[in-house]
């Protein structure tokens, strides 16, 4: 019994070993691979991948698997009926994750898998194209290929209620369909008059992001934050790729990067923040996980919960700029910010504005982004909707959520790179995430009655602290709904968030 | 057959794709990986280590060569009389040089291997201790465990005349020890005079090196030089790191690193071309050979040759400072070097002093340190020396060979790291490079008779397509000694360099 978990941790070990070598030829290939490496690097990923599906679905696996879960008890346990003191509770945990993950591999043929490799990166090529053309119909067989696939995944995963469970669950495990639907509806609901009423004042002047910031100083900058918020330059790095990204390498080894924009002051600075809010979540798991299945996040929505809470929550604050505007004016660009005060500063950091692309998006229309590509998923995946009908579908869902129509297919249905690499069931997670954020975030207000003081004294450290106790060091050993439910005593509730931003934005216009 | 030969090539293209992951795994550690991450990175690259040992000797490739090589003969044959441009000459190539990584790594058991990771780990923490605290005795012990572990994979790997060509053979495969003494001998004779010779003149000024040049010029220079070597930034980086290296991370990624001493000149601009000259090599490899075992340089020694012929045959001859140093002095370091005319810099480049450090050796009294090491090496594996006379028997050869005698073991017999890995018959590959450039230099010359002229209007491309052609493109489908024999028409002989040397050290007087 001892034996075979030992046996399945080692197989567990040599997974996380691959898993976070192939996370270093991903890092590389972002931030500074030399362009003619492509082809073999793509080869070298391959290799990697198939190593780990061939280590997670090993027959032998299976069977250890089935031994111990005899003794442990089947899944379905809530691991908060296990002391966590406790040593078994590190055993179930561990058993949970890593047998979910054994399920899901194993159920999937390599059959499916080589085909969803192959379609996907060809779709990925196609939209690519596509969108430079401004032509769904290229794109359209692609997306209908990868539809169909991944309508078969939910059939051979099976679901609880609807098909679309199955493909949440990849990256919001035990999220329910009817669970999300209820609550973006009545986010949707109260979020769509407070987008009308801050859109029909006085549009906000923030035409000074859009003066020459030279990149070495925002990288200073950037670099003074995250060290301000707790990141560890010993177990971390801050590195530039078009797209900013933070990845794990080892327990002790996460990487952030953004992208300098001289042109715009938010880009790097809010990307710089989010980034670190993540990280600041893969640092501060346990290390007894560290190694491990549980040595990571345990839910998209989560980790989107904790950059999200660091952008917004704290990084869109008055208390935040409070203190770190002086800075940011006296010590960094006195001369771009020469004309700019405080409150000047503030208002333009909040500028709301409904507008056609999700990741330049404000905080307040943000999730009716997202509410969208939720809504359209399930229609496609439930059959109600062809992909020849997404385009108008798109259109009329952004008119309906935020007022706007797209002017081409190029910034709308195109815009994304989701669908392309056939990851459908991703986009809620984003919207997920600033729905725990808020609801978690009311808990520290209350556990830290002095946290807005120390903010905006620039003490970012409770902050971080908390979180690290309530929910870092869980690793995912504990699901998002266990997670919630012990931080706040209740599930998922949107009225925080929208409880937040109704605070937020009407203390805004006494500014 | 064709069958089970494409078998052994998918498997070596698997060991090629794993080799390359590693070599990202080291190459991060080397320029950049944060502190933390160090643990974890030695689990990789052990797992990894360990996956490459175990394809390269599944019993199955075993079964696979066997058969393949009844067809295609024993190894040992010539591939010299095979034609270049038939398909059967890679097929050859590739089962040598598979066969003889299988034959060795087959033959040496796993208790071996695991013994000489842990001892020679541990002996390695030993000896940056004991060349701290300049005490030979905290490393001897270890340092006996490492002779005794060598002593035994010399019987185990089995050698045809001395067991230090069992070891000789996994740097500088099929070169003898025999054949290493007879030509370091030649050497030693020819280059005591000619280093007392110059050692009695009068000193030259070589103080402008030491002057301070800010590390972003130094960066900026060595980027340029390489790029006009020929090196392809679009197949490679330029990088930092504690130790010069360059490694292959795919036929397509071949990545340099230097160091910048802000106060000395000399370091990062000689230490660039010469992991440059390393770099065209690996760089000018037959695309075909690209993710097989043929796709690298044939022997440390071959690449030696490439790197030392860019670093001091190119990099200090008058005819490359001709057109160089006024680019130096004008573009690069205008007030650093305003006192400083040609003829002072191309002597304070070649000044010649028989000193302590092997790393900081000149071009005349390198070999010297190199052929005291062989001498030093040979008599411990033939039982001719104890371990515990190695310090006496230093210092009695620096002093007969280069006239200096160490004042501490730290900067003597510590002062390399290569025996605390177990590293026992690499150092004279270092002066069989000088040889062999020379040697192929001399044909270079016969075969661009305006290389010289080239090489003065700073045009070093005829130099690297003379390379390519003779010495890259065939990676290690031809052995040291056979490109030797097509390049030269004869064996080995160091004639060449001492000639070199003479004429070089003689003009030089005259400047």
């Amino acid at each position: 019994m001892e034996a075979q978990l030992q046996e399945l941790k080692k197989t567990d070990k040599e997974i996380q070993l691959l898993v976070h070598t192939a996370a270093l030829l991903q890092w590389d290939q972002e931030t500074g691979m030399p362009a003619g490496a492509v082809e073999e690097r793509s080869d070298q990923l391959a290799l990697l991948e198939g190593m780990i599906h061939d280590r997670l679905t090993a027959p032998r696996v299976g069977e250890l698997l089935k031994k111990v879960m005899e003794k442990f008890g089947t899944p379905g346990f809530s691991m908060l009926e296990v002391d966590e003191n406790a040593p078994i509770f590190f055993e179930k945990a561990f058993l949970r994750s890593f047998g979910r993950n054994y399920e899901r591999a194993a159920k999937l043929p390599r059959r499916w898998v080589t085909e969803m490799a192959q379609k996907s990166s060809r779709a990925q090529a196609a939209w690519v194209e596509a969108r430079r053309n401004d032509n769904f119909p290229e794109f359209q067989p692609h997306l209908e290929e990868l539809l169909r696939l991944t309508m078969e995944k939910a059939e051979i995963l099976g679901y609880p209620e609807h098909p679309y469970d199955a493909l949440l669950d990849e990256f919001e495990p035990e999220m329910r369909t009817g669970e999300v639907a209820r609550v973006f509806n009545e986010l949707q609901a109260k979020l769509k008059p407070l987008v009308g009423q801050i859109a029909a004042k006085e549009p906000v002047d923030d035409s000074f992001r859009y003066r020459t910031y030279p990149a070495d100083t925002q990288r200073e900058f950037s670099s003074r934050i995250l060290r301000e918020m707790g990141y560890d330059f010993d177990r971390g790095r801050l590195d530039e790729s078009a797209h900013p990204f933070t990845t794990s390498l080892g327990g002790k080894d996460v990487r952030v990067t953004t992208r300098y924009n001289e042109q715009d002051l938010f880009n790097a600075l809010f990307g710089s923040i989010h980034e670190g809010g993540h990280a600041l979540y893969e640092m501060g798991i346990d290390e007894n996980y560290h190694g491990s299945v549980l040595g990571e996040g345990t839910s998209l929505g989560i980790h989107e919960s904790q950059s999200r809470t660091w952008e917004n929550l704290i990084g869109r604050s008055v208390e935040f700029w409070n203190h770190y505007f002086p800075v940011l004016k006296k010590d960094y660009f006195p001369e771009q910010l020469s004309d700019i005060d405080l409150e000047h500063f503030i208002r333009g950091v909040n500028k709301v504005e409904p507008s056609l692309i999700r990741i330049n998006a404000d905080e307040l229309t943000y999730s009716l982004h997202v509410i969208l590509r939720f809504e359209l998923e399930v229609a496609l995946v439930s059959g109600d909707l062809k992909v020849r009908d997404l385009p108008a579908a798109w259109n009329e869902g952004m008119k309906r959520l935020l007022g706007v129509t797209p002017d081409s297919d190029a910034k709308g249905v195109l815009q994304d790179v989701h669908w392309s690499m056939g990851a459908i069931g991703y986009f809620p997670t984003y919207a997920l995430g600033n729905l725990f954020g808020a609801q978690f975030f009311k808990v520290l207000r209350e556990d830290i009655p002095e946290v807005d003081r120390e903010i905006a004294r620039g003490k970012l450290r409770a902050v971080r602290e908390w979180q690290g106790e309530n929910i870092h060091r869980y690793g995912s050993s504990l699901t998002a709904t266990e997670l919630c439910g012990k931080i706040s005593g209740e599930d998922l509730n949107p009225e925080y968030f929208i409880q937040y931003l109704e605070k937020k934005f009407g203390n805004l216009n006494d500014l």
